[in-house]
């Protein structure tokens, strides 16, 4: 790296982040990507990793790869602890990385929305890591309920409860569903898939909010033709490791609570000391830079911003869209210019898959939902996929389930510990 | 299951184990599979998974999934303690399962010689979850090394000792290889790539001692074409976190010791109370039978049977071949037969690729070489894989590697400890 050049440091190698970085890599800049894992993930499709649809390599893909012809953008694998914004640095296990401009692309994590202890109790999925986690254990579930002689304890081992009626809660629900009743039914001799249950819990009125009352309602025709029993208006207050209470104090027996029902940006961005929503992102100017602090940016789930009275969604297209006008804006930073740019989020549309062959989308006043609506989503997704080989399995992957209902990934790759093993 | 039909308890899902679950699933028998994996593992590409090349799931098979056509096919998912041949039941820590018939295919471990020390300070690869270990550790050496500055230090990180000339240690190393000077080679800014030791040791004077003598030097020759250091007369005595020590004193700095110089029968033979090879191998009669116990059988790698004056070789052909022989058996002992049939092994040759496009192939005149080599040494492998789907997957993978290099696994799922960071 030259010593003269502008160093932009880029914290997560998320959406927002790798194409900040590949938007700078082609200028006269020093690039730091950070992020804790080597891979850029997916994250639309991890429920697809938990309910054994695709393999770990279709949504995980190495983030040195994306830079092999750029050699002024550096990575770094490393957990960032803090910043030390006067001296302009961030703070690493390792070292101290200064930087002349910092973007933070961080993203989110689980939002218990303060119920800690439900952190050590239910399933997370926001990374690749708990992916994996609820498919070994859901996989295992089955494994250790066969070999069970309690039908009680048989039917709370086989009970599967997703929290959240958003776009995760829904597609791991009618996810589940299909694999518990189309992949696996033929396998479990010893088993009555009539004591399996899969159960969606939604705190409001509505699951999809963003979608318009009829898809919505389509959803929930469609989860339930799935036989997952959707419960609006129910609300969780606690759970332990058999059971689930609900606010009006019944109780459901589970061993597995998948936890979607909402996101936080990533602890280390209130590390900044700058003000954070109650989510814990950073309240950014319309320029994405954050207060006082010109040459720091936060784009993505972890950067709040407010259009039209309400924050910009944490989903790919807002993080992805103000990577391009936080790099911009750098840019002009560096050339001396002050007429920064405000960013604009522009709608391309909202979609969910409920199972194969089914999805709603919507965009203004263009409403999909069924076969069609699932092979756009299909087609969209995989457009979006890193990778040409990926997009060819994946899409082989999908086909072949659509037309057998195979899963191949269920691969148990750790035996979890046996709590609660008779 | 009835109460009447003969009890079959088949020990082990591999090559073995599964054939001979297939055939007994048509015969008038009930049948128990027992694994401690709820797949089956095509372990001759264990070493694709623990560098880079291909997904858990082109590998693994789910075991349950063989058996959807055949109710009298029930497989638990246990880890066997122990036997009771007296009772005639089979010990595992959910329950004791009885029966009329018992076939041990539980296969093999690594193989320390009795250096105990080395199962802690290196690394084996017999099972799914040693390989992907082996794969995260290496592409975390990479990244630990690139921000590492003692370029003493940087080095030991940077050096990867495979032990053992057999088919495992010589595809480790040849795949390794690749790995590191094609798919990574412009991944790593900060590294200077001549800074990468790949070495594969061997204590006798040769590699692939079942292949004529052209065959290993042709085999040495590409190795060494591929930057490994192949070390032949070459002894292990010692190893710690940092230090490998041979014979004859000299000492290589290393983090990361692969170990394939041998495998021996899994513990769990040795309870059988039976007499046992050095191997741990249960000796047993030209018929498959373990002595005095005309109900047990062994096949596999967990069978000690010679043939012209020699032990047979534990590769999968063996098991295969001999579960058809002990099916055999166990339907003549049902109807009262007792003109058992005897297990010949008939030679299939054996293979090694060194590396994409490069194999070693040879059956009794029949040699082969070079990329013909390698192209047969792929259908064969393409064709015993389990799975459809999975066939076109692995050959979309291979072919496109061979063309580009790239390799899409290399993903950290676990970041290893971190030892020795500095």
């Amino acid at each position: 790296m030259s010593e003269k050049r502008p160093h932009v440091v880029i914290i997560g190698a998320g959406f927002g982040g790798i194409k900040a970085a590949l938007l700078l890599a082609r200028e006269n800049v020093d690039v730091t990507l950070i992020d804790r894992n080597n891979f850029h993930l997916f994250q639309p499709l991890l429920y697809q990793i938990s309910t054994s649809m695709l393999s770990i390599d279709e949504i995980a893909y190495p983030t040195r790869a994306f830079f092999r012809k750029y050699k002024n953008v550096r990575f770094m694998l490393a957990h960032v602890q803090g910043f030390d914004v006067e001296n302009k640095e961030v703070i690493t296990p390792y070292k101290r990385v200064k930087y002349d401009y910092l973007v933070l692309a961080a993203g989110s994590t689980t939002n218990y929305f303060g119920m800690n202890k439900l952190s050590y109790s239910t399933y997370g999925m926001k990374t690749l890591r708990e992916a994996i986690h609820i498919r070994n254990h859901v996989l295992h579930m089955f494994e250790r309920a066969e070999r069970e002689t309690d039908p009680e304890i048989r039917k709370r081992m086989l009970t599967f409860v997703c929290v959240g009626g958003g776009p995760t809660g829904i597609e791991e629900a009618g996810s589940l569903s299909e694999l518990v009743y189309i992949a696996m039914k033929d396998e479990y001799h010893g088993l009555d898939l009539n004591d399996v249950s899969i159960i969606l819990i939604e705190a409001t009125d509505k699951v999809l909010p963003m979608m318009p009352e009829d898809l919505r309602k389509e959803t929930v025709r469609v989860l339930r033709s799935k036989k997952v029993d959707v419960r609006l208006n129910t609300q969780v207050v606690d759970c332990d490791e058999n059971t689930l209470t609900l606010k009006d104090g019944t109780t459901i027996a589970t061993n597995t609570v998948i936890w979607a029902a909402g996101v936080k940006a990533v602890p280390v961005i209130e590390k900044l000391g700058s003000e954070v929503d109650r989510a814990g992102r950073v309240i950014v100017k319309k320029t994405l830079q954050v207060p006082d602090h010109p040459e720091i940016f936060a784009i993505g789930d972890c950067a709040h911003l407010e259009q039209n009275g309400r924050p910009l969604a944490t989903i790919a297209p807002v993080a992805t869209q103000g990577s391009v006008v936080c790099v911009e804006n750098i840019k002009k930073l560096i050339k001396g210019q002050t007429d920064l740019k405000e960013f604009v989020y522009h709608d391309v549309g909202s979609m969910a898959t409920i199972g194969r062959g089914q999805a709603v989308m919507f965009k203004g006043s263009l409403k999909m939902k069924g076969f069609f609506a699932w092979c756009a989503w299909m087609l969209i997704h995989l457009m979006r996929l890193a990778g040409t080989h990926t997009n060819i399995t994946v899409a082989l992957k999908w086909g072949w389930n659509l037309l057998s209902g195979i899963r191949l990934g269920r691969i148990i790759t750790n035996i979890p510990d046996n709590r609660n093993e008779q």
